[in-house]
């Protein structure tokens, strides 16, 4: 690792209702691969689902919330009856295997 | 949130030898939740892995990671295929629903 990045770790828990959950997950999507400062993306999902985007700064992070907040992606609260954001510095990292 | 926390995010694939897995895993977890300074777990799967640990300060993540390579962890590293740490700064978090 070069130099400091960061992460958003979104967890979740999905509501009942779905209407509209498909087109704004592929808006999300779609707005957070081009936005500026955008590194990459993991994601699982049983019960709990998790979603970490990485971003180069801090400033990307507050720019990519505030497009979020885009007509197109408004159904994205009413599709989670919980969610929990963090917003961290990655200090470390270090990998194993291929 | 009274003041910044920590985070390890495990991203991993399993590799196809998963013998000892289980047995592994209960004594990761196990030997995780007893550990001074732990606070929470999250985890999700797919074809991807995703296993947050938070913890009080980077000391205890310290003090965790010398744990993990007591003997009865040791078939930690033939069940994943790839896996990558990151050791993290929660800086902010926010929460929706209940």
């Amino acid at each position: 690792m070069n130099k400091p990045y960061y992460a958003v770790i979104f967890t979740n828990r999905q509501s009942e209702d779905l209407e509209g959950y498909g087109k704004m997950a592929e808006t999300m999507e779609s707005l957070t691969k081009k936005q500026l400062g955008y590194l990459s993306f993991e994601s699982a999902k049983n019960e709990l689902g998790i979603a970490i985007s990485y971003w180069e700064t801090i400033e990307d992070i507050k720019n990519w919330k505030a497009n979020l907040d885009h007509p197109e992606a408004k159904d994205k609260n009413k599709c989670y009856s919980w969610y929990k954001a963090r917003i961290c510095k990655v200090e470390r990292d270090y990998e194993f295997g291929d």
